[in-house]
């Protein structure tokens, strides 16, 4: 048996209408669907990016069991080469900081930022892992 | 702009060795590289899912900002409904206990268990976000 891609990325967030307002208009995200004070759910490529608010989340007792972290979590989105500029532009029209940005030794590149929850969020080419960029 | 899929998708564990053995040899992920007390990394499908010690991680000082959590994240990788009962099956025989099992109202199934850490981690159709199974 061998799992073939995954679905659900998820991040957590203690603010979900602050959230949803940077995952829409700085990243773009697709809005799928929210319940208030529980979860944010966005669409993204083939797959699903979900926020949910640890507080809710992890208390036990409904059918889908009980998850939730506190800390930062890490998600890197993929985009090409050619637009890395423009992702440099757009992060710093929303006034959003590049913590860190890396030229692999292997190739490829990434910006690195925050989310309003201070989850590390990344920008890359697939190229870094040898993937199509 | 606009974000088009996920590149990296992580989770935290206070064991690396265990949840390398527990990935590969339950959910059948390829091995990509690993450091030791720090991180675990393997592919799957066209992206990257990623296991981080957050004590190591969560330090500063490196050229990658900081990241790592505490609780219980959550992960889901796709399926076809027909692997179902073999997953089923599988996660008996290496036995990991099933935590929930849901049919979904719009159709769609989805298994849940968890990794040595306690990460929440799915089995679903992709059809339960109307996406192609």
């Amino acid at each position: 048996m061998r799992v073939q891609r995954v679905l659900e990325t998820c991040l957590y967030v203690d603010n979900l209408d602050v959230a949803e307002i940077f995952y829409t208009t700085v990243l773009g995200l697709t809005l799928d669907s929210k319940v208030p004070g529980r979860h944010v759910f966005f669409r993204c490529g083939d797959a699903m990016f979900l926020l949910f608010n640890p507080c809710t989340t992890s208390q036990p007792g409904g059918d889908i069991p009980p998850h939730g972290t506190l800390g930062s979590g890490h998600v890197a989105f993929a985009t090409s080469a050619a637009e890395l500029p423009a992702w440099r532009q757009q992060l710093q029209d929303q006034g959003v900081p590049i913590e860190a940005e890396v030229t692999w030794p292997g190739g490829g590149q990434s910006l690195y930022f925050r989310d309003p929850a201070g989850n590390s969020l990344e920008l890359a080419t697939p190229t870094i892992w040898g993937l199509p960029g």
